[in-house]
């Protein structure tokens, strides 16, 4: 029983080695080299570990760890929807639901069903541990972005204010790491490396 | 006050962006790019989460993800060591514990020293999270060896028993999975991916 429970368990652990290859719009810091989809998660989940006392509620930090460790992994199937591609960030919704259970349910069900709902969580973005989470998947890509003068900002020409608008939803998750995001957006628009109309 | 301590959290979470220019000696699973240490060190938080329950003894899984998330950080100073490099083994432990101070004293100092405390606990291999921690650290390459036709064993020739030896430490933490990773030792000898005296 708990041998075949682990046969399963590992299935899943080989199949998600595949996150490794999806391939972000997002350069790593001071980089020209895109980021991976599993090195973008490990980042948040520490992101999330060192921040966490900033949260506006109280939140269960594993919980949030496990929701970033596996946020992107629908992405195997579905693969990475850039955030600024409305369009596209509209059509998926259906194909990462596919994937979640399809790879989730490598998993024994118990576990599969666990995933699923922590998957569905991050999505739906209502619960304190949900915000948080996002506003770590915001931050990042805004920390690289400045490190890169601009970044994908620049490269797919993105003005402050969809950038502000997407960055917002950071304040949900913690008002003082919103403030600190606004004051880096303000300066990234007084150094000209994001375009305020 | 939080402003000040959020300027010292963000200038970590940029620094340790280098682990993911950190690259191992083991490929990625049914591959031959090898794996950097951000992806690797996501791989071992998932697996922890999804494997906790057939840890020997209850853990802090919370702890035991904290630890594997963070445990190749000094590498971005002291590099990575090969697991049967056992001269270098032995001479990195002051670089390494140089390192944990320099990249963990960028945060605000109670993180940093409970930082370094879980890395310390990683390396002594002494509480349950560390040895469960350790467990996981073990099983991933094995993975990826058995997935690569031997992998790095043939690369560098290695035989059975010097990774029997190894590889015994995942018992420690789990005997489940230690018995699931025994059989995969034998069937590779018997596959002739491993070589036995």
């Amino acid at each position: 029983m708990q041998a075949n429970q682990i046969l399963k368990q590992i299935e899943f652990i080989k199949e998600i080695d595949k996150l490794k290859y999806i391939v972000r719009r997002t350069k790593l810091f001071n980089s020209d080299r895109p980021e991976n989809d599993a090195e973008h998660s490990w980042h948040l989940a520490v992101m999330a570990i060192i921040l966490s006392e900033h949260s506006n509620s109280p939140i269960d930090v594993l919980k949030v760890v496990k929701m970033l460790l596996i946020h992107d992994v629908v992405e195997i199937d579905a693969g990475d929807t850039f955030i600024y591609d409305l369009q596209k960030s509209h059509d998926n919704t259906e194909e990462e639901r596919k994937a979640a259970e399809r790879i989730f349910g490598l998993l024994p069900s118990d576990q599969a069903n666990e995933l699923i709902a922590i998957w569905e969580e991050f999505e739906e973005q209502k619960t304190d541990e949900a915000k948080f989470a996002r506003a770590m998947d915001r931050l990042e890509p805004l920390l690289q972005n400045v490190s890169n003068n601009g970044g994908t900002w620049n490269e797919f020409g993105v003005d402050f204010d969809k950038v502000y608008q997407k960055k917002q939803v950071i304040n949900y998750g913690s008002s003082p790491i919103w403030e600190y995001a606004e004051r880096l957006l303000n300066d990234s628009v007084e150094k000209g490396i994001l375009k305020k109309e």
